[in-house]
């Protein structure tokens, strides 16, 4: 599907009179230095890819991967464009989970192609952020670039919000006192922190190689702007470590209160089995039918052997509870 | 075996007049700039492989390689040509198992020689789908390495694919209510996986300098081919890693699951021990000798003391049931 | 707010006739080769820092990123300037933790602004002590640096001190006879090793940078100064390492003292039950219903029967004690 | 003890008249272009190393570390000649266990000289098979230098081999259905796989040098064949890798099983009590001394009570069962 | 304190009249080329020490350091000089326990100063054997470093040891059939493991500096010397990895023995409980109170049911015994 094309020049829209897929006639328009069209696909049909394929000379392998949308993200040069291929991530409040989209972005002299796949990529509101900000849009197709980057990556920041949130519920459930298994929430979280590193840690080589300078395409003074997205992903990176280490401390807590508790069990039912045993052994000597027992005898023989368990329970209580054993 | 032998030009298959074993017959017509013989050999004996260096020149510790078949990939430069080593895979759905062959792959100015071992390494398919390409078949040797790599390389695809559904049902495995020993099932994934990926790392070095055209007998032109090779081989790698640490999580959390399941038993058995331990201190105070026992003079005294039996076992159920140990 | 601003010549303060906010009027004083302005601001408004970023000419990345206060420590280069992030970090006695705070500093040729956020990082001091060393000062904004970074770094080791009195708390505690659960303190500590953790190593690559005279904007011959403060953190950096790996093998061995514990409470358990178990078989026998038990008619039967019980037990006592069961 | 010296030319051992400790006339007679002496020592004394290296100008400090035989394997240069050192190891079937030895070996233009220290290290046989390989022995030492590294690297796999037998044992021991301690062993496995771990792994250095023809005194051309061992190397260090992380996850999983054992154990033994504790509650109520219970005067009270307590177990037999419980 | 403080002038110590604490005067001597005083001190106060900084213009950053005795291992070069620094380690065998000090060396053209801090790190037989060994002393300062490296490397080889044996005795203990509860004593292995580790790991860049000859004051013929001091750093780094190694998979191997000991005694114990329960419930069948119950009025009838219980019992115990339960 064609989302958006259109003609920027001079960092303003320009009209052009033709249909969105008359890509050709578009990019014939964009005559002057500086000039470039941007054309916004998402989840393209194979012929619609080949059309745009065929008017901007990508090449084949490139429009392969931009279409089956199950790439690293990655940056390659062919002769005369970049090939970036990002991952987006977003959170699904409703099912707790991480879900990823990606976005592959074609960029030349005078045009840039995204391409989106996945729900929650949108880039309308990037495009709409950038043409109201001439200055930016000026400097041509890196600046497209900068500003799919910086949208994606601010919604990395976003998702390590939520998984922060939830890394800290694991944290309160495994210290609780309540008996819970959280072995397989962490699990599950783990699952999905490992998705986002796969998200942001192979993103950082393409945004070193801009912030330097290494790539043709993009204008050296966008230098700041790309090391400030390097920046996020380094403390993404930072934030994906922390939080995966402290699952994993977390984990090997919640195993070790296990058999903490399993102790306290364990002594909690050896102490109440000795509250019924010791009187069933006081009940037992009295049910022996020995001729010559005085207390068989006694008016308050029964009262008495009674009260004696009572007294033998209360006091293995009492010592219970003082040795914590209760 | 010798399974094919022919000569190529311009990315047509010519006839030629001999005998499948007359190499040399076969590699002097290949006079032609681009020209070139692709020999494909199975399991060989020590006198075909013999036969095949002595017409083509091959160094003498390549050829002793390719025969014992139990090498690493890697990829060998001696003086005017190269070695190359792959491992395939396949996944055998009968067992549940990857099982491994080997390719070992010489390409020269105007030859290549193909030698595999074990099933499942075909390589005919991809001979056809190169004869059916004249286009790729015209830059010669390079052309046949890079559709072996790639058909290799698309293989490893397809066992990760089956290996990331034994995960899945172990993950299940683990996560059900019932009782599952998953140790050893995850000892067995953890030991494919690892032969996946003594298979695939290795790979990449060469590959690498496929793409980056390094390598005088392949074409530089190619880079981007091998390129695409080289991030199938990355993502493949992606993958290993994230299946290894997804079976290590389950792991430890099947171990957690254990600790929680004892935890559980013992306090179930604990509280059902309780429904039969009291009812029995209660028959032991019934039992006892006492002459004055006013319950067992009643005439109902023999219900009530059941009855009592009962009312207990009954109250501790509903206490165990309320706190959640039966 | 502003705290302080203030014009050195010389290694003097020299008082300038304005209000601590005319930071152009008092830049204009700073005439002479190595006069340079120093402006203190603690939790600035974004208000005062444009009217700084006005002034002084900082690059808006760098002002956004001194604004927000959750950076990584970072050193970065600008056309004319320096943009240097610390993390401050102390020991908060009453909570056993560790706070972060940020500081921000801008460094140019003939100014410096620090930008204070979060309590703790006073920067009071550091001013006082380089104003009362004139030699020191009159190498310009590189002095302030480097006093600055000098007096963060010193911080660090006072509360890796801290943690060190924690982290052998713990050890003494895990190896106690006393039943504690240690795995909570044992997961907070490791969260706060993590935080310090994050503050200490990013630190060290523009230190390192400081100390090779890799920086423009640093006299080369404080190069020494730089690499005492690039020491200072690689031993941190050392301890911190050693105290996350000891408290992972306090955490391990508190785990197998867990086990140690439940063996022994399972033992002494047993061996308790045994002391009631035995004497109730006694009493049960004593209790059968046969017409001929000659012990029944003794007429020190029932003593006799009492006396084999404590006997038994006692018995058993010993056999415990001496097997270590009890 | 000197087990061999003699002198080579143009690859064929040449008899020379003198003893065998007579160095300096044995090196005198190396007068050739390419000739060159062999001398072979086992344990040697001080004194015979010393003679040795008078004879043949080696430096002290490789010397001493010749005489000591506790080296990590490596590869020094001083001025005119190589020291080489090298771990050989041998299986030693009777005790299951790896014993290691050490090769020293120095070259010279002129001369190499091997001391072996430890049983099972032997190099008669790649003398012999040199002195028949006339070819090879041409390239003077470097080709002592190929022939000794090579006879060694191959004793590596043999005690792989050796040692994957171990490990496939200790695995189905891990699994079988038996009760099995098996951490002993995989202790002691682990420590052989560290130890030939430190015999491979540093050889690898050294090995790449010589492949790579950056060392003075070996042929350029040898590199083919240098590269041949560091295969070996690389594969015997993957089999190592490989091993030891089996062992790892085969120790998990028998940790694991231990855990599943005692639950089952502890249900089976539960059910077992259940068997017993249930008829002895149903003897405690017929013992009761009610005077009204009915079936206490029933001709056939007592078998119906006994076939009461069998119907009881063996419904409760039968639920175990059921439940997997016995 | 000053230990000793003397000029060497061609290899032999040279009696110059004047206190130990007169440097300049000692130094004034050092007038021939290779003529250079050496100054030890043992833990000097702040004066001494600024005394001797100042007859020698030691930088006042390296003499800090040199003054507070906790620093990692480094070597640094200030202008004309060397400042080097090296931990002592030694191991104290009443308490079982490796202790460290610290050594601080400065090197110019005309002199050493070693400054010790700690027990143990004595130089004065390094010292003594130097001076009996003119040949070396005569390559100046330089000598000296060596002899000192030498000399604090040659005993982490010792403490090295005795750390072996500790971890042999551990060995043992852990997989003797004995009850030992080993984390306390591994743990405390571990903890000087890592300090062993911490004096080692940090001085083999230094060596290694020395060893390429990439240090001003140092001899480059020296290098061999130094190479050897790294060698033995390099094997130390060995044995302290494999002895971390070791204890962790041997405290592994102990939790898992504790877990098969609880194993064990669970079904000890069971099994002996079944031999009191049984025959309880015996007792308890022959205690019912119906009337018609043909046992009780047997002769034998006791006898009998003590036979029984007897029996069952014995019966129960073989059954038991065979299977491996008791």
């Amino acid at each position: 599907m064609i989302v958006d094309s259109a003609l920027y020049r001079k960092g303003q829209r320009v009209e052009v009179d033709c249909f969105p897929h008359e890509f050709e006639k578009l990019r014939a328009e964009a005559t002057d230095e500086g000039d470039f069209v941007w054309v916004g696909l998402y989840k393209p049909s194979e012929g619609e890819l080949d059309d745009v394929a065929k008017s901007f000379d990508l090449h084949p392998l490139a429009v392969e991967d931009a279409l089956k949308a199950h790439q690293r993200p990655k940056l390659e040069r062919y002769h005369d464009s970049l090939f970036l291929t990002l991952k987006t991530l977003w959170y699904v409040d409703a099912e707790d989970a991480v879900e990823t989209g990606e976005i592959n972005l074609f960029a030349g002299q005078d045009f840039v192609i995204t391409v989106r796949h996945g729900r929650g990529s949108e880039l309308h509101s990037a495009r709409s952020r950038l043409e109201s900000d001439t200055a930016i849009l000026t400097h041509g197709p890196g600046a497209v670039v900068y500003a799919v980057c910086d949208s994606v990556v601010d919604g990395y920041g976003d998702v390590l919000d939520e998984l922060q949130v939830d890394v800290d519920e694991i944290e309160t459930s495994v210290f609780s006192p309540a008996r819970t298994d959280d072995s397989n929430r962490i699990y599950v979280l783990k699952r999905e922190i490992a998705e986002v590193r796969r998200a942001v840690l192979p993103l950082r080589e393409p945004m070193r190689k801009f912030a330097e300078g290494m790539v043709d395409r993009v204008d050296p003074d966008a230098g700041p702007f790309f090391r400030d997205v390097l920046d996020h992903l380094n403390q993404d990176a930072d934030v994906i470590d922390n939080l995966d280490s402290l699952l994993s401390t977390a984990f090997n807590a919640h195993v070790a209160r296990i058999s903490v508790q399993q102790n306290d069990d364990m002594r909690k039912i050896s102490a109440g089995a000795a509250l019924v045993v010791v009187p069933t052994l006081i009940a037992g000597i009295y049910g022996m039918n020995f001729e010559h027992m005085p207390e068989l005898g006694w008016q308050l023989g029964y009262p008495f052997a009674l009260l004696l368990m009572v007294a033998v329970s209360a006091g293995l209580w009492v010592l219970f509870k003082k040795s914590g054993w209760l």
